[in-house]
C-alpha cells in the first residue's frame, strides 16, 4: 500500500482500477527499405485504422459532451482525409524509399511547423490538430496504439499525466470513479473539467504514472487530496465508509435545492449561477441556482465566422430570461480580448493583451458590435428579469458612456414601437483596482456591482494569472484584496445598491466565511458548487464572520488571514 | 500667418526659420539596364558617400550625446563595410541585370525579413540598422540625400513627423531652437529627449510638415503648445518678450539652486533626481537636486553580453555615493523583465510581460544576479547615505524575503572583514496596487516607500502605458490615484517613515499642489525640472494645498480633479 499526496481538485470519493492513460514512446528511426509498396500500403492501414478510432471517439465523446465540444473531433477527421498529407508522406516513401514512419514524422513536422509560423489563431489551431492525428496515425503505424479511454468498460480511476480536453472528451463518465495526474493545479484545465463533471480528483501528485501499474487497485479522496495504490482492507472500508458519507452529504445537499441560503443569525443571500450558454440553465434548476449572476455572452460570437445578428441574439437572451423564469439574469456585455480572440473581430496584436483594448475597451471602438448587442438585450428585457453588466470599467466616464449608449438604443427602440422594460438595472463590473478604489463614487450611479475577482486579483498584484512563474501572486485571500471588496460592498451598500461576485473565489469554501462577514449580498460560481456553499452558509453566523472579517483585513499576509478562517471555522 | 496648436512637449520659446526634416520618397521601380557595370559603379559611390555621411553625423552626434548613445553609428558603419550585402547586391545587379536601387531594396529587405523573423532582440536590433542604412544608400543611389541635420549651420526650429533616436542624436543643441512634430504625446521618445536637451518643443502638430515650408519663420511656444507660421511683426515682438521672459524666468530658477523647497507655511521638501548612470550626477548638482530619489541599475546590464561583476558595480555606485556626497542615494535593484530586456539574461518569452516575471520576482528566480549586485551595494555603503529599493513588491512575504537576502549578504561580508554601512535604509517602490492597499502593514517594516507612478497608474486601471488604444487610461489625477497615494503616506508617516515620488508625477507641475497636500516628503523627478518645481512649491500653502487634495479626492473623475487645481492654483 502507497500513499500519494496531490491538490484536492475536485470533491468526492472514488475506488476502483487504475487505467493508465499514458502516451506511448512514438520515436521513430529513419531506415531505407526494399519494398516501398509495402509502406505505402501500412500507411493506407494506419489511415483506415485512424479514421475508425476518430469515428468511435466521437461517437463516445458526444455521450458526455455537446456537440460544441465533440465537434474537434470533426477537424481531425478533417485532417486526416486531407489528400495534401497522404500526397507528400506517399512521394517521401517513393522518392526517398524510407520507412512510413518516418516519412509521417518529418511531413507533419514539417506542416505543423509551418502552421505554427503563422501568426494566426486560425492556422496555430490547425497546428494542434495536425499534432493530434499524426500521433495517433504514428502510433497505429508503430503498432503501440494510443490509449482509447472511450473503450473502457469497467469502473476505472484514470491515471495521466494530465488530462487534455481531446483525453477528458472521451471518458464515459459512467465508469470514470475519478483523475489522478502527475501535474496541474486547483485551476488547470483538467480541475476544472472534473468539478463540472463531478469526478473526484486529485492532481499534482508527482510521479503517479510511474507509481500506478494498470490494474492496480486505487483508492482517491477529492477531498484530502491522496490517492491510496493497493489499500489493504482496512483502507478500503474506510474509504467505502468515506465515499457512503460524501454521497450521503451529498443526497442531503440536495434537500437544499429548494432552500434560501440564510445565515444562523437571519441574513440571507442570494446564490446564483455562471454560465455560458443556454444549455447550462438545467445545471442551474438542478442545483439550486437562485439566477445567473454572469452569463458570458462570448460564445455566441465565437460559434461562427460571423457576428452574430440583433435578432439571434434576441433568440438566446429571451430562452434564457425565460428559463430562469422571472428570476434575475446579469448578462455581461461582450469580453472579448485579452486572451479571448474571436474569428469574426480582427484584433491588433498587443504586447500585454490583459492590458489592452478588450471588453468595454473594445466595445467602444466598435460601437456597431456594441449596440447590436444591446438592442438585442433591450428587445429580450421584457421576458425576465435582465440586469445588464459592463466589464472592465476603470473611471467613472466610461460607465456614463456606456450607460448613455444602452439609453440611446433604448429610445431609438420605444420610437420604433419596440417593448422595453423600464426596470433594467445596470451595474458594472468591479475587475479593475481603480473602480474598486472609487467604489463609493460609482455606486451613485450604477444599480449593482458584481466583483469579477480573477482579474481583480490579476490587476491587483500585476500578475498574470495564467503565467506559472507569477502563480504565487495569486492571493484572493490577501488582505489588500479583501478590503477592496470591503469597500465595494460597503459603497454599494451606502447607496442602497447590492454587490455580488462572479469570480472564482465565490465559490471557494474557504472564502465563504468572510465574504459572508463582509456582508456580500449575491454569490455567483458554478452550478456544482451552489448546494455546497448554501449549506456551509447556513451554518455561520453572519454577525460572527463579520469580526473575523474585521481582523482579517487587518493582517499583513494571505497565509494569517487563511490560518485565521480555518481556526475559526474548524 | 497660420497658428497651429499642438501639444506642449518642452517648456520654452523658440523663434526661428524652420528645417524641415522629412524623408524623401524613396520608391524605386526596377528596371532592366544595359550597362551593368555602371550601376555597380553607382552603388560604389553611394557606399563611399554614405561612409562620409556616417562619419559626418558621427561626429555632430558625439559632441551631443554621450559615447554610449552616438555609438549607434559605429553599428552602422559595420553594416555597411559588410561585404555580403555588398556582393549580394553586385551579384544582383549582374545576374539579373538590373538598376543598382532595385537591387539593393530586393536583397536589403530579404536581409532584413530575416533578421526580423528571428525571435531574438538582438537581430531585431540589426534589422534595424539595415533598414536605417540601406535607405540611406538607397537616397544617395537616387540623388535625394536624406536631411542631414548634423550640418545644419543657422539657428531653425525643425519640422518632422517624428524625430527618432538617431534623428535626435545629429541635432547641434546650440543651433536648434524648437522641435515640431505632426506626431507624439508628452511622453513620447521626441518630448523626452527635447525635455533632457532643454529644447522647447510642441509635438502633435498633426499635418505641420505639410504647413510649413522649408526657410519659414517660426515662432514656437513649448509652454503653451502652439506653433505660428510665418508671424507677423506684432506676434514676432510678442515671442520675443515671451521669450525674453522665459530666459529670465529660467535665470531666476537658478537662484533657486541651493534654497530649500520650503512652502509658505513652512513645510519642508526634498526635490532630489532619477538618474541612470554616474553621467547624470553634474546634471543633478547643477539643477539643486538634494540627492538621488531614483538610480535605475538597469545600464549596468545593458551595457554588455555579460552580467556585471560585484567590482564593477562596487565601483560605479561608490561614484555615485560620492559623487553625492552625503546627501541621500535611492538604488532601486535590478527592474528588468516587462519591456526591458537585456542580452545577458534570457527571459521567458511571456503573454503579457508587464504583468510577468519582472524585477524582483525575476531576481528571486535568479538569485546569484540578485546576491551579487546586493553586495556591491553593501560594500559601497560605507562612501555615502545609501537607500536600497526594491521594485515590484506586491505582497509582504516578498519584502521579507529580499530584506532576508540582504541581510545574509551584509553577514557574509562582515564576516569577511569587509566594512559595510549600518544605517543603510531599506525599502520599496509602491507601483503595484496591492502593495499601495497594504501599505499601512508595509510601513510596520519598511524604512520608507517611493511611489513609482508610472506602473502604478498602468496597473490600477489595468491599461498598458505603451498602448495607444487605452492611453486614455493613464489618469494621474484620477481620483482613484490620488486615494492610494494618500494612504500610502499616511501610512508611512503613522510609522515616522518617510515616502516619495519617482514617477513622472513628482516632475508635473499641476501635481505639485496635490502631492504637497497630501503630505508627500520627497519628489523626485528629471534634473531639469527640479527648479521650476521648487519655485512652484515655495509659493503655496501647505495647509491650503491639504484642503484642496481632501476635496480632490473626492471627486468622480480626473476631469473633475484637474479643474479643481487649476481653479485653485490659477
Amino acid at each position: 500500500m502507497t500513499m500519494i499526496k496531490g491538490i484536492a481538485a475536485s470533491n468526492g470519493i472514488a475506488i476502483a482500477k487504475a487505467y493508465k492513460l499514458v502516451m506511448p514512446d512514438l520515436t521513430v528511426e529513419k531506415v531505407t527499405v526494399e519494398d516501398v509498396e509495402k509502406e505505402i500500403k501500412a500507411y493506407e492501414n494506419a489511415m483506415e485504422q485512424t479514421a475508425k478510432d476518430l469515428e468511435t471517439i466521437k461517437e463516445a465523446a458526444s455521450k458526455n459532451l455537446s456537440a460544441e465540444e465533440a465537434a474537434v473531433f470533426d477537424a481531425h477527421a478533417l485532417v486526416l482525409s486531407d489528400p495534401e498529407l497522404k500526397t507528400q508522406v506517399e512521394d517521401k516513401i517513393r522518392n526517398e524509399a524510407c520507412n512510413a514512419a518516418a516519412a509521417l514524422d518529418e511531413v507533419s513536422a514539417m506542416f505543423i511547423s509551418m502552421f505554427e509560423s503563422m501568426g494566426d489563431e486560425y492556422f496555430r489551431e490547425r497546428a494542434a490538430d495536425i499534432k493530434d492525428v499524426s500521433r495517433r496515425l504514428l502510433a497505429n503505424l508503430l503498432g503501440k496504439p494510443l490509449p482509447n479511454p472511450a473503450l473502457i468498460d469497467e469502473e476505472v480511476v484514470i491515471i495521466a499525466d494530465d488530462l487534455t480536453p481531446s483525453d477528458t472528451a472521451q471518458l464515459n463518465k459512467n465508469l470514470v470513479r475519478g483523475f489522478a495526474t502527475n501535474i496541474g493545479g486547483r485551476t488547470s484545465h483538467s480541475a476544472i473539467m472534473a468539478r463540472s463533471l463531478e469526478i473526484p480528483a486529485v492532481v499534482a501528485c508527482k510521479t503517479i504514472t510511474d507509481d500506478v501499474q494498470d490494474g492496480d487497485m486505487i483508492a482517491l479522496d477529492g477531498i484530502e487530496g491522496v490517492v491510496m495504490i493497493n489499500p489493504d482492507e482496512a483502507t478500503i472500508q474506510e474509504y467505502t465508509t468515506k465515499r457512503d458519507e460524501y454521497k450521503a452529504y451529498r443526497e442531503e445537499l440536495k434537500k437544499l435545492v429548494n432552500e434560501k441560503t440564510v445565515s444562523t443569525d437571519g441574513k440571507h443571500v442570494e446564490l446564483v449561477a455562471n454560465i455560458g450558454s443556454p444549455k447550462d440553465l438545467e445545471g442551474v434548476r438542478e442545483n439550486g441556482g437562485e439566477g445567473v449572476g454572469l452569463f458570458r455572452t462570448e460564445f455566441l460570437y465565437m460559434e461562427s465566422a460571423e457576428l452574430p445578428s440583433e435578432d439571434k441574439q434576441y433568440e438566446v437572451y429571451k430562452e434564457i430570461l425565460e428559463g430562469m423564469a422571472g428570476h434575475p439574469v446579469v448578462v455581461r456585455t461582450l469580453d472579448i480580448g485579452g486572451d479571448k480572440e474571436i474569428e469574426a473581430i480582427d484584433l491588433p496584436k498587443e504586447m500585454n493583451p490583459f492590458l489592452g483594448v478588450r471588453a468595454i475597451r473594445l466595445c467602444f471602438q466598435r460601437e456597431d458590435i456594441f449596440r447590436t448587442q444591446l438592442r438585442a438585450l433591450l428587445r429580450a428585457s421584457v421576458h425576465g428579469d435582465l440586469r445588464i453588466m459592463f466589464p472592465m470599467i476603470a473611471a467613472l466616464g466610461e460607465f456614463r458612456k456606456a450607460k448613455g449608449i444602452l439609453l440611446e438604443e433604448k429610445e431609438k427602440l420605444i420610437a420604433e414601437g419596440i417593448a422595453v422594460s423600464d426596470s433594467i438595472q445596470v451595474g458594472i463590473m468591479i475587475e479593475i483596482p481603480a473602480a474598486a478604489v472609487l467604489a463609493d463614487q460609482f455606486a451613485k450611479e450604477v444599480d449593482f456591482f458584481s466583483i469579477g475577482t480573477n482579474d481583480l486579483i490579476q490587476y491587483t498584484f500585476a500578475a498574470d494569472r495564467m503565467s506559472s512563474g507569477v502563480s504565487y501572486l495569486y492571493q484572493p485571500f490577501n488582505p489588500s484584496i479583501l478590503r477592496l471588496v470591503k469597500h465595494v460592498i460597503d459603497s454599494a451598500h451606502k447607496e442602497g445598491k447590492w454587490a455580488g461576485m462572479c469570480g472564482e473565489m465565490a465559490g471557494e469554501p474557504l472564502a465563504a466565511p468572510l465574504l459572508l462577514g463582509l456582508g456580500l449580498d449575491e454569490f455567483s460560481m458554478s452550478a456544482t458548487s451552489i448546494l455546497s456553499q448554501r449549506k456551509l452558509i447556513r451554518g455561520l453566523s453572519q454577525a460572527e464572520m463579520a469580526e473575523l472579517a474585521n481582523k482579517a483585513i487587518n493582517c499583513g499576509t494571505m497565509e494569517e488571514v487563511v490560518e485565521l478562517v480555518e481556526a475559526a471555522t474548524k
